[in-house]
Formats: structure tokens, sequence, C-alpha cells
């Protein structure tokens, strides 16, 4: 197995050597041995700290194309005159490069994993597999958009693919309460128990989603999804801006996870995440970006100290100690890649080797009173250095593979829209 | 003079060429001449864009060494047992190693001008010469600190030394209501409109200052400063916080300014400013950063991104559409600038050349539907390319002169804490 020595890196307040074997990390805090470096590519870290990186618990990830194309205007405007006439001129070729250019400003920015929701999904499969990084490649389901045959075709590969390699899951997305009836998202969730796939959709977003879904089942759309039998310990839900303490503890006690999206929460006017009351509630909380058409970027450290922000004003449970650095990069980290049953997100022993490695001499990163405050609260994507994933480089001194070709490519499509 | 022609730069949709002529723009959008490229340096800046620079309204500069020391605990805590004993350890040579770090982070995040509370304001002075960007350096006055002598001092520095050259400007710094009686206050308020020096304070930045002065003086702290007369076009307040109807009327009607701090203001729990509210009521509005202790960086695009976000979810005004992308620009840029009287933060003829080259090869501007939104909403400070200030370049492809042994001096004092 391949063996890699990240030679006297700073962890936890301490320069330590840890090693890579394989996929994860075999010694971490503990002495190396001669035997230890037997054939190990040695990497000298010094002036370097190691953290876990990021896990992106919800995206879209082709939307890089749409970044900046409509800003600042209504939701319905927004979806109905620009972005989805935009989409319909999209390709799966033009997929492919929005998944490239989406997966290179997440290494850029230190994400390692994705949760993908979108269309043409074999293409975004294909580019995580070889950009190397892990993502959660949804089989989208929204029946306002997709045949009857489309819908079966979706259930068939899901039959037929399961896992389909160590970084690239698939998991089943019905996209949310109003593009998804009780039959087929009941079948969805049926499918994702059985096979063991995460369950993920949008839920509670907007305060028009509780409004409609009120009139129309009488209930909360969490409500729903209980009465439903659709919550459960596979279901990821997405937003979670406009929980009643009912819908939380209805999540909460099922072994549902939520994934707050605060940047385009706010951007799109949906409202703010409640997320001391959220993880008051024993709920697991992880955060995403959403699609970068909505936040403009895919910059899992901004929704870490906005979140960390936002709890500190929440309404009645906000003070100066909500939230500290620590919880919220745990957000960032741990919790979506529990969320999405990757055992990562933590630099420990038999954990898969995922991590960064941030620049001391990073302006904001001095003086070192305190890491990870400067981390979470200081510091921006300039301070990544290297970015690790299952046991490899996929940037070394903020270099990635491939970068120009990418970024020439998306602006060609940009320029024919 | 000297001559500097930015070739091929990308402005407002166009490639084009740019004249700075000694310290300001000369030639923007028109066509160069011959005797234009006579004796003029001539960069190439195909692949960059040109955009404002950002002016820091509000700051306590050398605090940058304090940075991460303590976080995530309530105020008077945070202040009585970390911020001051730390403090009052402080030498002038510490203050201005934190400066100079200080300097470093504002250039390398693309900031060319900040107003400074704090002490040792002949150290910070210097700095801001040597390193080439724009200060309004305080003449800080608080009561409960300062002796009487030492205020006489203070009202003698401001009389002796005007403006000290055509970077660095003196202002006069009354620290807030809670901190400065009437009768000081008053002068620092005569000299600032006899002597044309900006007057700048903390103002109704929590609810205990508002509780507190409804109980000493039975009004709030702006209706206080009216009282005073204090209010006017010198007045530059930062924070405004907590303002009712009639304290926004009183502060837009005197044509005083406010400075607003969001992640400060969240990050001590001390509320969200409504700035729809404020823009609305006709005052100037600006942004902020506050010190590296609270915040914890100086970098205002994380300002400019948060105070737009906000807006999108103000209770009562906040929608999609609140405070668009070219609004929230003019928050980091011009309107700042305008406060502190600096004809700048405009790329246009005549105004100081004060400019921001991005690289336009960073992922995070492609593709390029539209540049502001993407610099605004999709950026970060990796994006900046190079930083010109007063016609001179300060930073040029992301490197500062004498960047490393800032970083070494300012790690030596947090050793030695």
């Amino acid at each position: 197995m391949a063996k890699i020595i990240l030679q006297s890196v700073l962890f936890q307040g301490k320069i330590q050597d840890i090693l890579i074997s394989g996929k994860k990390f075999a010694k971490v805090g503990r002495t190396l041995t001669a035997r230890d470096y037997d054939k190990a590519e040695v990497v000298n870290c010094k002036g370097l700290a190691i953290v876990p990186p990021f896990y992106n618990g919800h995206t879209h990830a082709a939307m890089t194309l749409l970044r900046g194309y409509a800003d600042d205007m209504p939701l319905q405007k927004w979806l109905q005159e620009y972005i989805w006439p935009f989409e319909a001129k999209l390709t799966a070729k033009d997929i492919e490069i929005g998944s490239r250019l989406a997966v290179l400003e997440m290494i850029k920015s230190g994400t390692v994993f994705f949760s993908d929701m979108y269309w043409h999904r074999e293409v975004t499969m294909k580019v995580v597999k070889e950009m190397g990084i892990r993502a959660a490649i949804g089989v989208t389901i929204a029946e306002n958009l997709d045949s009857p045959e489309h819908i079966e075709e979706n259930f068939k590969f899901l039959q037929d693919h399961r896992y389909e390699n160590d970084r690239v899951k698939l998991a089943v997305m019905p996209h949310s309460i109003y593009t998804v009836g009780e039959k087929i998202f009941k079948r969805c969730a049926k499918v994702a128990n059985a096979e063991n796939y995460v369950l993920h959709t949008h839920l509670s977003e907007t305060l028009t989603e509780i409004k409609d879904c009120k009139k129309q089942y009488g209930c909360s759309p969490v409500e729903l999804l209980a009465k439903w039998d659709i919550l459960g310990d596979h279901m990821v839900a997405a937003h979670c801006v406009h929980l009643s303490e009912y819908d939380m503890s209805l999540m909460a006690e099922s072994g549902s996870a939520a994934i707050l999206n605060p940047c385009s929460n706010l951007k799109l006017g949906s409202g703010i995440p409640k997320v001391n009351a959220l993880l008051d509630s024993g709920m697991l909380v992880g955060l995403g970006t959403d699609g970068a058409s909505s936040n403009n970027n895919l910059d899992m450290h901004e929704e870490m100290k906005l979140i960390s922000l936002l709890a500190k004003v929440e309404p009645k449970t906000g003070k100066a100690e909500s939230l500290p650095a620590e919880e919220a990069l745990k957000l960032a980290t741990a919790n979506p890649a529990l969320a999405y049953g990757i055992p990562a997100g933590v630099i420990a022993e038999g954990f898969l080797a995922d991590a960064l490695l941030l620049d001391l001499k990073n302006e904001r990163l001095v003086p070192n009173h305190n890491l990870v405050s400067n981390w979470v609260y200081a510091a921006d994507s300039s301070a990544i250095h290297s970015v690790i994933c299952n046991g490899k480089f996929v940037m070394k001194n903020r270099h990635v593979d491939g970068e120009e070709e990418i970024l020439k490519d998306a602006q060609k499509i940009a320029k024919r829209s």
C-alpha cells in the first residue's frame, strides 16, 4: 500500500509526523518507526498545519456555469426568466464542464466531498472519479419535470448501479414535497432504506413552501414527511430554514439530518436558519453551499463563518458564546461526512485520509494564539496550501492539474449563452 | 510626473487602456496618444480587471496582535480578563508591529485606507507612510482611561500637526458617549469643525449602551449627541446597530455618516445593523471591519458580502432584490472614501488612482457573466492580483515588500504574551 508521511506538520498545537497508509490515517500522534519510513513518500510540512477538509452537504455543482448570470431579483422571476431557460440549453458536455469547474473551485477552497442534486449524473460521476475527490451523486426525481418513463429509468439506475467506487456514491434525491407526490416519495424512501442510500431532499426552505403545504396537506412539510413515514436515519434534508419546535423534534427523534445553506438562504431572501435551536433539538446538523447561481460560490469556509456569526444573534438564544469556532468547524467537516456515511472529517487513526494543509505564513493565521479560531474566523481560501483526499494530494502548493483548460472551457459556454 | 499605463485591462465590460498620471487617473475610457505613452511605465494587464479598492471606515489596526486571543465569550469577560490585560502590556514597538501586520493584511485583501482608533498614533502614522496606503489616524480620547493632562496633550497634538501628508490624515476620535462626557465631547466637535477634521466615535453599538444612556440622560445616544450639538457633516459614527427611526432622521438631516461593522456586531452578539432602513433614511452609509480581535480579520470583502446578505433578510424590508451587488460594492468603496473626505473609490478621471486588479483566471470569476456580481458574491481575496494606491503599486502579483519580516515580528510578540 502506498504510504505518505506528513513530516513536521502542526497538529493540535504540536509539531508531529503523521503516517497515511493507503486511503487512511495510519499513525497520528505517535512516534514513527524506521519501518513506517520504509518505502514511504516523505512530505516536508514545516510551516504547515493540518485540519479536516470540508464536506459540502448540498449543492448543484454544474450551476457554476450560471454564476452571476442572474442576481438580486425575486425567486420566481429568477427561475422562470433566467435559470430555467439557461438550463434548458445545457447539454451533457456542458454539465461535464460545469462540474469540472465546480470540483476545481471546491478543491481550491478546501472541499473534498459534495452532495450533488442535478441532471446527467453519469458525467458528474466521471468528473469526480477523475478529479480525485468524493461525492454523493443524486438520482434526482422531480415529477414536474420528469416523465413517468424517466422516473422508472431512475429507479432502474439505482438498482443496477449501487455504490460505484469508494469515492463516488449514489443517493436518492426526490427534489421536494412540492415537486414529488406521496407515491413516488414513498418509493424513493423504500429504495433508500432497502439499499442503504442516503435520501436527500429540499425541505422547509421558504415560507411559501410552508404556506402551500399547510394549504394542500393541512400540516408542515416535516409533518407531511413524518405522516408519509419518510423521516429516518437515511434522510438528509437540505435547508430546514423554517422548522417549528415540533418539526425539529420529529426530525431529531427519527435520526434525520439537516444541511443548512445560510449564504443561499440569505441571498434569496428565504430566511435565517435557526442553528442553535436545531442543535439543541439533538439533530445532526451540517452545512452545504447550495448551487453557485444562488450563493454565488461553493466556499464552505464562508458558510462556516456565517453560520457561527448568525448563531450569535439568533433570536432568543444568540449570544457571543453561541456556536464557538470548534463547533462551527464540525458543522462543515465531521457532521456532513457523518450524515453521508463517510468515516472522515476527523484527523485520527482509522479515518479516511482527507485533510487540508494550511500555510502558517498566511497573514490571517498570524499570530497563532489559536489555530482553530484563526482558521474559522480570520482565514479565507488563500490560507489553503494543499488538499489531500483518500490518501492522495488533489492540490499541492495551490496547484490543481488541468486548471487552465477547465477555466477556458467554462468561459466558452458562458459566451455562447 | 510619473505615468503608468494599465494596458488592456477589463473595465466596465470592455478591454481598455487607462492612464495614471502622478496620483490620479488621467485618462479612463479614452484612446491614449503617443504623448501619453511618452516616458510612461506600461503594465500589461491582459487577463486582469480593474475595480475600486476598499476603504475601511472603522478599525483598531494593531489589534491584529490579539487575533484569536479570546473568542466566543461574553463581552465583559472578554474585555476584562483577556483584551485589557494584553493591551496593558503593549509597547509602542509592539503597536508598530501590529500595525504593520494590519496594513499587510489589508493590502492583501484589497484595502487601501483605514480609519484607526487606537493608541501610539505616531507609530501607526509612520507605518502607513512607509507602506504606501492611506489612513485617518485617530487622536483617541477616552476619559475613563486618559488623564486630564493626557487629554490636553491630545488637543495640543491636533493643533500642532494638521494633515500630515496626502495619504495620512488625523481625525478626532472621542471613544463613545459612555467614556467621554459632554464637556470633552463638545470640545472634540469644536476642534473637528474648526480644523476640518473627521469626528469619529462608537455609537449605538449595543443594547446595553442604549439602556444605560436612557437611564443616565433620558434619551438615546444619537439624541444625546444631537442635544449636545455634536452631529453634523464631520461626524462619522461607527456601528449604529440600534437606531430608532428618529435617530436615523437626526443623523441623516445633520449630514452624519454611519460606518457599519456587521462581522464584529454579529460575532460579539451585539445585533444586526439595519442597512436598508439606514440607506432609506438618506444617510451616507459605509463599511468597516472593527479590530481583528472581534472580527477576526480586516477583510472588507467579507463585510461587503455579509451586509448584502443581511439586507435581504432584514425584518420588514428584506427581499432578494435588497442591496444588490453594485450598491454593496459602493458601501465598501466610494461611500467610506466620501465619509472621510477622500476623492477616491471610483475608477474615473480626476479621482485618486487607487485600484485593484483582479485575476480573471481565478476560478470564482469564471464564467464572467457579470464581473461585479462575481466580485461581490463569489470571490474572496485570492482573486486580487495587484493593488494600486495613490498611483503606485503596493502589491504586485500578490507580493508585498517586507512581508516575511512582518509575520516573524508579529509571531514573536504573540509568543511573549
